[in-house]
């Protein structure tokens, strides 16, 4: 129960913080920026995985949770109560910033950008993702050196992708974080793109760290 | 005492560099911009857990020193030093800017944007803490890997909040931080909400850390 | 084999990212912005060499596998290998990117800037190799505990190197980085600084490891 | 006189970067931004640290040197070959950047900004060098953990000052990064403010460091 309850504080605090970047650079407007937004989505993953990591994992994700379940990482009875607290806390954390700031816009929802299509964001969205599982896949299991340095590798990854995707596609990466906003805004249209995508992205990941750890001479110049 | 005087220097350092950065966006308008301010409060909170984290635990925020007297990690008879020595260093620091810079804007003091209510900013700085503490928390009862950064994650944690809500509540979580302008520069109309806030805040942290800490099954993939 | 898949994915994700922010800030302007696109430059290389990094030592970079060679800490038998797999990894970056975008400008290919000349361009990509590769040899020859952070350290480096020089030379550093939008984009006038110069800069960073490096008299006070 | 060549290669390297983005600023306005020289300059110093860290101490920085010896840490026989050195790397620095750009304002040289004055930036870098020192004697004297994370703490205060304090009075620190400029640009009226003011800054740091060191109550919430 407190996994859970780690995985619906985790999102929450993901989605308030990153969608709540958004809200601000509206409703103030010029102060955040697009760059700074990057930075907020990336700088809170790495707070949460340090925060709730030794708990529940940080998954903060429905796609990871997915992601891991298919590798036989994590147990197939966690998958929905994970998703479910994911969502929640997504969903409260949407219910929140309406109250506090009104129905600003999509209030952080993802979309593809004026000049772009929901085909183009979708391809994105999974390399986008892709990269993100591989990452995660890589760290999770490689040396216990690396392991302690994951929130900022993930972190920098999510700031990363935020910064040069997040104006073209909203740089989702997350069914939740997609989810919360488009719900309580009501804003619903291109859902699906943020759904489908960071799952097929998520696999993908798996499948490019299946063929790449399997390394018979391993070399001594790691840098 | 040597404690009290580490709390007094990294609080100064605190309000010296943070408050210092607002005033220097003031005088050379558009240089530090407001993505620069969240960051170089972030960076600051980072050095100064570095510097004096060894010597005093690095508190430099009156919040979180009671807070950790809430749970009984932090004895009772140094709770009011503490404060007192926080709060002079935040006075010390307002007072060297006002010298150096004159009576600049607020001096740096929180309080909510134009299109904002005391009620918003009360309640954001109660999330925001709620947020600091509970990572507090947990990065310094984890593992000593984890603690070894708890400066980044501590740091990049403040950056983030000071990024995107330092634009509309002033991204206080601090009482001492906002005393010194407030004091200083005589405009103490709404320092009410940055003294109840972030107390409230952090001691709701401390209950995010109770639900979520008590493991029964701890996951294998942490990442 | 394993290796030189985790090189082109290495390098297909460098591309990718790197070169797609360049894209993302000319379709869509003033979101990424020249600071964005350095940060995301030094991010994406920060977190290939903690994701490959324990599979194939994260060179994604001809001119770092030359130099490591040159100074017999690479295998000769996989000079090639790694190239041609950092090479396509790159190619198809570009490839997939222009499916994106269609034929923006030059895909995130590198030139001197309007003001500058081929030779000002050559010069400095030569010395800002010849520190990345300084510091490659450093950190990968240095203590374990300054190793685990050799991400953070070359990524920052790649960050700073991007945020300065890259409005001035494209600050590629890397004949693969350049070869895949030049190639994809047909605009190869000035690829032939690209490819000698951060070959001839990596060179000169061995060198300066050398002579650097072997120290009679070892201080006691390293900060 | 390996440690000699590193002095001189570091600083060398951290004016390189450091006035060069002040150059690239200029000559390409709006690229690098205020922001973005800060963030070069705290990269470029973290940088080096992890580079030449275990060879020479990576001092670059005569008031470091200075400081260092005068509490003992620094043997007397090196003090002037590291700061020749110093002094050395920042001049060739600035004769290569006016050989690649010309002679461009100040060559990236420190001075108060228009609204200030030489004593306000005297007590600025008096402030600013104080702490750079207090965090250089508390993470040089910590554990080991914290000392390997060194490079991350005075790095990412480097940029924190450069940020807030480069646009008022440079934020130079450091005699010799302020020298090199000023001497190849001829202009070498306000040279002595940072010249004084950082060495004066630096001792200061030491008596910080001397009072808040000595804790005879260790506390065990360290964060």
């Amino acid at each position: 129960m407190n996994r859970y309850i780690s995985e619906f504080l985790g999102t929450f605090f993901l989605v308030f913080a990153g969608t709540g970047a958004v809200i601000a650079n509206t409703v103030n407007p010029g102060t955040v920026t697009p760059l700074g937004i990057g930075i907020v989505f990336g700088l809170i993953v790495m707070v949460i995985i340090y925060t709730i990591g030794e708990y529940s994992g940080a998954h903060i994700n429905p796609a990871v949770t997915i992601a891991f379940w298919s590798c036989g990482r994590f147990a197939g009875k966690d998958v929905l109560p994970y998703i479910i607290a994911q969502c929640l806390g997504a969903i409260v954390a949407s219910l929140v910033l309406r109250f506090l700031f009104g129905l600003v816009g999509s209030l952080g929802g993802t979309a593809p950008y004026s000049g772009g299509t929901p085909f183009q964001s979708f391809v994105l969205e999974v390399i986008l993702t892709s990269l993100l599982m591989y990452t995660v896949m890589c760290v999770s299991t490689g040396s216990k050196e690396v392991g302690t340095l994951a929130g900022i590798a993930i972190g920098g990854l999510i700031a990363m992708e935020a910064i040069f995707a997040g104006p073209i596609c909203g740089a989702s990466m997350n069914p939740a974080r997609s989810l919360g906003p488009a719900l309580v805004s009501g804003q619903m249209d291109v859902l699906w793109v943020y759904i489908v995508a960071p799952i097929l992205g998520a696999l993908l990941g798996v499948v490019f760290w299946k063929i790449s750890r399997n390394n018979p001479s391993p070399v001594q110049e790691n840098i």
